[in-house]
């Protein structure tokens, strides 16, 4: 029931992804009639792929305006607490749930409701920038903590890693530490002790810690694994977006003005159509939360059909992947 | 003698800014015969106006790798301190210092050369950041500040205030404050403490304090000036100036794998060079350094004689308003 543009887009995006996928059957919590009536209404080819669409009846929906307390505390009948509930029962056979719905209210619930691995106090949201080099960076936190201790910082390296590890097959990821500039006497303090703190698990192999990066870094393809408080995450992430998109409208302008309307559509559609998706990419990637006891996929709430259907594929990469167990293994191991 | 593509970049920035202005004299700082070479070998339309352009010898240079305090203990020499120097002295007739080298070390040398302004205690470093509906948008700190206490972001969002009132005659500049969400329950304690203060001075109708706002609203047009930490700040400026560089590649490859050569050259290359200007455009304005009892310009290190010669313009409007004065009457007043 959540995101920017309806349950239509989000129901298109679930179409999609069983259509494209035999073995993935799909719940959709939300009221009855109101999915029912949604999927009656999908075109045909999506609509064969149908009946593995499973309704599932949950009369309210978390606000997006909502905050995490009254979340807490008024949401259980909503459809993301529904959804959730069914995911902590293993009995019920669901691997993974995927919202594009409020993201204060989702941490909250998955957290009360499925439970931290051990050893981590707190969900940390995570997504994969596009990179240069045919490469991506996962960005964390996006947004779960503020005023994160070097601690922290250091449990969102440690879960990186293992995501870029087991997910991506990268052996070793890169590590590096967001920072406002390369030199150690730089930085607020908790990133300056973060840094010590890494300095000594690198050493040990757990993966390949780069030291500070700046923001440039992050589209770079230099780095697997971008550590930052969820403060600064979550801003570099929506001023990103909010960039690309008006770099977007004005890549589209300037060719407009200048050439004629039957040359722009001929010549320049097609390639401002697949710019589009590149210009804007992190609207397309879901948002992993990770630490937590199961997995848990945060859809764009500007996410169209397309972007719901990515964070299904992601969710169901985690799942392929074991990634909470693994995040767990990684924990046991850490030093 | 700053910035990455040297000081030839910066003596062709500042002949054409002295070519444009004939009532503007630059006087050079760094090695003299090394100035006066770059000097003999401008083409035909800048050489003309060189006589405006005056070298001042000095030895040494700041190197981009050095920290402030190493600038503070071994700078003396360099063209950067003897620039500052000179413009402390009023008798010198300088009237605003611009340099395209090592932020931390002009920063600090500025405050010692030149002194803050009463009631300020360190400088913060602010740009113009181009926005929708042909607008900018002044976001600071930049990275002078990290770990900011609230009456440090209440410092922020009046010089920037003042800055937008003064140099773009904003009658009455619209205010943020950089949050992970709209919500009052949301964000770093400095930042909701930042939020009832700035809410009183809100009341007095010194700015139009419009509360929250997220990164994406840094490009709505819809702000005048965000305020942040300067670790924020620096991670926003960053990461968006690697995402324009690296959106510009992408523009310019989709266009060269549809297009054929020819096509290309005639239709879409006048078309990308006005786009690297508008999609890269944090690189083109120059940084103010405010707080400081004169004007002080940073060009953006990766500038080109075009972004140097912008920041030369910068310097000149803050000149022509008389920005630290107006500064300084905007403290007195501030509640």
């Amino acid at each position: 029931m959540g995101g920017d543009h309806g349950s239509r887009a989000i129901i298109h995006g679930a179409a999609r992804a069983v259509q494209d996928n035999p073995a993935l059957t799909l719940e959709l919590f939300g009221p009855r009639q109101h999915v029912m009536a949604e999927l009656s209404r999908l075109p045909q080819p999506l609509a064969a792929a149908a009946s593995r669409l499973v309704p599932r009846d949950a009369a309210d929906a978390v606000p997006q305006e909502a905050t995490a307390a009254w979340a807490l505390r008024h949401g259980q009948g909503s459809s993301m607490a529904l959804m959730l509930d069914a995911l902590s029962h293993t009995h019920s056979g669901i691997d993974a749930a995927v919202s594009a719905g409020n993201t204060a209210a989702l941490v909250a619930l998955s957290r009360r409701a499925l439970g931290m691995l051990p050893g981590i106090s707190r969900p940390a949201i995570s997504t994969a920038i596009p990179a240069r080099k045919q490469r991506q960076c996962y960005l964390l936190d996006l947004g779960a903590n503020v005023d994160s201790p070097a601690q922290r910082l250091v449990d969102f390296a440690v879960m990186g890693s293992a995501m870029a590890q087991c997910v991506d097959g990268i052996e070793k990821p890169r590590v590096a530490l967001l920072n406002v500039g390369a030199e150690a006497t730089k930085g607020s303090a908790s990133v300056r002790e973060a840094d010590v703190i890494l300095c000594r698990y690198a050493a040990q192999g757990v993966f390949d810690y780069r030291g500070y990066a700046e923001g440039g870094d992050l589209y770079s393809g230099c780095v697997d694994v971008m550590v930052c408080d969820g403060f600064v995450g979550n801003a570099v992430l929506k001023s990103s977006e909010g960039l690309a998109s008006m770099l977007v409208e004005r890549v589209q302008a300037a060719f407009e003005s200048r050439l004629s309307g039957r040359l722009a559509s001929l010549l320049a559609r097609p390639v401002l159509k697949r710019l589009k998706r590149e210009l804007d990419p992190v609207r397309y990637n879901g948002a992993s939360l990770l630490g937590l006891s199961r997995i848990v996929v945060k859809s764009h709430g500007g996410a169209h059909a397309e972007g719901f259907y990515y964070a299904i594929l992601r969710a169901m990469q985690e799942v392929e992947h074991n990634l909470p167990e693994r995040l767990a293994e990684r924990w046991r191991a850490a030093p």
